[in-house]
C-alpha cells in the first residue's frame, strides 16, 4: 500500500458540503462524478498527495443512505492506493482479512476497487484502489 | 493544509490491533507513545506520506473511552498537516469553523494540535497539526 488515496465522507447534501470543504481547504472540488451502480454522487478535493471524497446517496438503497440513517454524517471509509490489486487481495485473504467483494469492480475517479469488511479491520471500512491504466 | 498527516483509529486493545494493522500494512508500528494528558496510548504506522495512529484509552475519562462506548471501534479523527497552525486557526474561525481548543496544545508524535468541532465539519472530527521544530 503506497499511501492514503482518499478518505470518503458521507454527507446529506453534496452542494452544501462542497461549500463547507471548499472553505476548509481553500479550494473547490476538482471534480464531481456520479457512480450509478453504487447509488452515489461524489465530489473530490485535492489535499497534497491525498484526496477527500464526499458521497451523497442518490437512492434509498445506496450504501450511503443506509450509513447516514444508522450513523449520521461522517467518515465512511479510508482508501489505500495499491499497485497491484489482485496480488494485494491474495495477500490479505491469506492474512485472514474478509473482503466484501472479492473481485475488483469499477469505482469513482478511474479506479478498480475492493472493500475489506469492517468486522475484520477494527470497525474501519477499508477500500483498496488501483488506478485503471489506458491500454 | 499540506496533506493528511494521519488518521486516528480508536481501538479497544492496542496490542491486538497492532498485530492486525501490521498484517494490513506488512510492517509493524514505528513507534508507541503515551499521551497522559489525553488519557491515550498510541501507536503509529507509516504508509507512504501518511500515518495511521491507533488510540487506546488509558482511563475511563479519556475521549477514546467515551468514543468506544458510544460508537465502538473505528475511525476517530483525520489530522491535516499545516505549516502555521496559528494562522490556520485565524483563517478557519473567520470561515465559521468551531474549534474545540482555540490554543494549540501538545499532541503525540512531536506536534502542536487543535481540533475542529464535528458539528461544524459534517460530523468529522478534524485535527490540525504542526510539527514542533527544534529551537
Amino acid at each position: 500500500m503506497r499511501k492514503i488515496e482518499h478518505i470518503g465522507i458521507a454527507v446529506k447534501d453534496l452542494n452544501e458540503s462542497n461549500k463547507l470543504f471548499a472553505k476548509l481547504f481553500g479550494n473547490p472540488p476538482y471534480k464531481e462524478e456520479e457512480v450509478a451502480s453504487e447509488g452515489v454522487k461524489t465530489s473530490f478535493f485535492l489535499n497534497g498527495p491525498n484526496k477527500i471524497e464526499l458521497l451523497e446517496a442518490t437512492n434509498e438503497n445506496s450504501p450511503i443512505a443506509k450509513f447516514l440513517e444508522k450513523k449520521g454524517e461522517g467518515i465512511h471509509h479510508i482508501a489505500f492506493e495499491v499497485e497491484d490489486i489482485e496480488s494485494e487481495i491474495i495477500r490479505l485473504e491469506k492474512e485472514g482479512f474478509v473482503l466484501i467483494n472479492d473481485k475488483p469492480k469499477n469505482g469513482a475517479d478511474n479506479k478498480l476497487v475492493v472493500f475489506l469488511h469492517p468486522k475484520s479491520t477494527n470497525g474501519v471500512l477499508i477500500e483498496l484502489c488501483q488506478e485503471i491504466k489506458e491500454k
